[in-house]
């Protein structure tokens, strides 16, 4: 399959510049990205991007795609209250296949945004993958080390299977939900995987400030210092938010080499805080950017993150210069990639994996054509995503989903669900 | 003209009730709303809707449209920095005519963003006028008492030439740009126009810190309290920004009906600060909101308004309850309808002017529908926005224009301005 997109402008995220050229993709890959097309001919498909912008998908490094059946349940409700009151409650009654119907619905609203990719924190990884495959959305996920749903066994074999296949769109990496909610023993069977297959570790960490305050209350220190001392980033990885850290934690990721996965919008709904990004921009560190899940956010649409993580920080630092936009697309998409271990999907050059977007420049919210960066961080929106493309596959244009099931089965299937959950949680209580 | 809006669900904005219903559109009011409406058959159109959401369009109750020009131009600067250096310099080449080009590109976004009337704050009102007149496009713009360019009596002609035509799509206010850029004949002359025309008035009011101080300095007290005290405020109106308002000042506001007009997205990407809506909304004050110039925000989009006001307020406040998502939704409906003076077209009723959106409720973002109310500020988007009505005209629906003039022309003559501008101001320095 060899499709042809002609006349673009090509932001290929190595750099700040835009090109004009011509882009082929040969089955999942880009093969050539220049003037002259013509040794790939014929092509399947040829694509008159008429100047629009051709750049990497967005990823998404943290997210909980499967809580869409939450969406809505529980606006205006703090972090810990929603967790306990709303989300835990209706999480116990579960069942593995719902993950993969409501999953679903998240990868569609990623297509509308241009998410080529997710990095998904939740449970019942051979469902999250299985929707993933089926659909066709690239995701990384965490296995979580808990005895009861998940033995030793079972983890490294799911890791291995992903891993080690170069053509899966699914990939690995070992996590749990946080420090506050691991107990000793779920520590230890962490420490003991991480270590069996060397994967890096990654976790919600320093959300919210009582989260910092028990941690040291339980263990004398913060939480990112606690589980970098048990060990756990021993092969690299991140953690989810990173809101309050202190300067010997942002020392400790810096050093290592860890990510800061940032939700901006998340932590400003649930009032957890603003992420300190100017100051982790000025160590160097790693800066990836997440969504979280669509029931604290509620928007699954990294336009939305980009903003408001630029916004905030003037507002924090009280300085309009800040960090330049160009560096939120970068967290936004090579960056987050990084994070994610897709090395192969965060530019648009030669041999990289085809996971591209089109964005519409003709929409008036980028015109004139001052600035196309800064347009996309300042005063770009996902109305302007006109194509997605993951692993060489077209899956949304111009508003229509290119999948093998239609929408309405996968909006279906996701409402019985969450009805059903609703029905359990009212009745359990 | 008769259309017929069918099987729609309908938030009319009276409460946050959401009905199903049909609609009926004759010329350019509501002519029914219920379950019966054979007796206004035939139609000159009948729209299915599915389901999906009618409301009442957005009213952006603060913009200065016309400087899309500088959109990408100058992100990342302050605001004195950015309206000393880069603004004004420019605008010091402005041509009438210009305006009149470049607010249609404005108004163009409107439309993608379900936005069906604006409150224009910039020069040239004959050519404010013309364009919105011409393009569709509902507008209340301030008129300024600058001796050099509108004489008292072209004021008072303006005034009464829109406000007293019953049928006219524009309105008129009296205001000027802000306290640190009004002399005291300015404030003369101000004053002497609002008590001739008995008119509101609109000023910015406490954009930034040092505004306020050197007001201050100046006057000896702060500027809303400066004003008030001038009588500039005799005839009601109210102020765009109010980010820094002392005590007194809110309760000025509020004893007197006056608007304070948020702005949430520009006072951030500025670093001006997060006005206090919780407090503001706690006393009862009437709240709207606009999105600031394409210069400072950049997106001109309600929604992104709306979601940067809740999370803002629930961060700064750190209560995650904060206030409702409805009232975010008046605001940037009903509330800045009512700022405007456009009682007519706050909400969905019978004999209301017909300015309706339709929002694609079939869109993931908007799924499941839990809640659709907070789901329109939470996961919202503008690319649900499927239909953009003004005084019962389509202007916008499924991604296409319906205007007399097309894309390319306002494009091009915008460009055209923008590169002249950009050309002359270049070559004074």
């Amino acid at each position: 399959m060899k499709i042809l997109f002609k006349n673009a402008r090509i932001l290929t995220m190595k750099d700040e510049n835009i090109i004009f050229a011509n882009l082929v993709v040969k089955d999942n890959r880009i093969a050539y990205i220049g003037k002259d097309y013509s040794k790939y001919a014929p092509f399947d498909r040829e694509i008159e991007c008429n100047g629009n912008l051709l750049m990497p998908g967005f990823k998404n490094a943290h997210a909980h795609s499967a809580m869409v059946f939450l969406r809505g349940k529980a606006d205006d409700v703090p972090l810990q209250e929603w967790l306990f009151d709303v989300v835990f409650p209706h999480e116990a009654n579960l069942q593995p296949k719902d993950v993969y119907y409501l999953n679903k619905v998240a990868y569609l609203e990623y297509l509308t945004s241009g998410i080529t990719a997710v990095f998904d924190h939740y449970f019942y990884p051979s469902e999250m993958a299985r929707a993933s495959e089926e659909f066709g959305m690239r995701s990384t996920f965490l296995v979580m080390p808990d005895e009861t749903k998940y033995p030793m066994q079972y983890i490294s074999d799911v890791y291995h299977k992903y891993n080690d296949n170069k053509d899966s769109l699914v990939r690995v990496r070992i996590g749990f939900h946080a420090e506050y909610t691991a107990d000793d023993a779920t520590f230890d069977r962490a420490m003991r995987i991480v270590e069996e297959l060397k994967s890096p570790f990654f976790t919600h960490i320093s959300e919210t400030e009582k989260e910092v305050r028990e941690c040291i209350e339980r263990h004398g220190m913060e939480p990112a210092k606690y589980i970098y001392e048990k060990g756990l980033f021993k092969y690299g990885g991140g953690a989810y938010h990173c809101v309050h850290f202190t300067d010997e934690e942002a020392r400790i990721f810096k050093e290592n080499g860890l990510y800061v996965v940032t939700c901006p919008c998340s932590n400003a709904k649930l009032a957890s805080g603003v992420a300190p990004l100017m100051k982790y921009y000025g160590m160097g560190m790693n800066i990836a950017m997440g969504t979280d899940g669509p029931a604290s956010n509620n928007g699954l649409d990294m336009f939305k993150e980009m903003y408001l993580a630029a916004s905030l920080n003037k507002l924090e630092c009280k300085d309009a210069k800040a960090i330049p936009a160009f560096e939120f697309l970068k967290m936004a998409t090579v960056n987050s990639a990084k994070a994610m271990g897709l090395d192969e999907a965060d530019v648009l050059e030669e041999g990289k994996l085809a996971d591209i977007i089109m964005i519409d420049l003709t929409q008036p919210n980028m015109q004139p054509l001052n600035n196309i960066v800064t347009n996309l961080v300042y005063s770009g929106n996902k109305q302007n995503v006109v194509l997605t493309m993951i692993d060489g596959k077209i899956l949304y244009e111009n508003g229509k989903f290119f999948l093998k099931e239609n929408l309405e089965d996968i909006y279906r299937n996701a409402q019985i669900v969450t009805d059903r959950l609703e029905r359990d949680t009212k009745n359990k209580k």
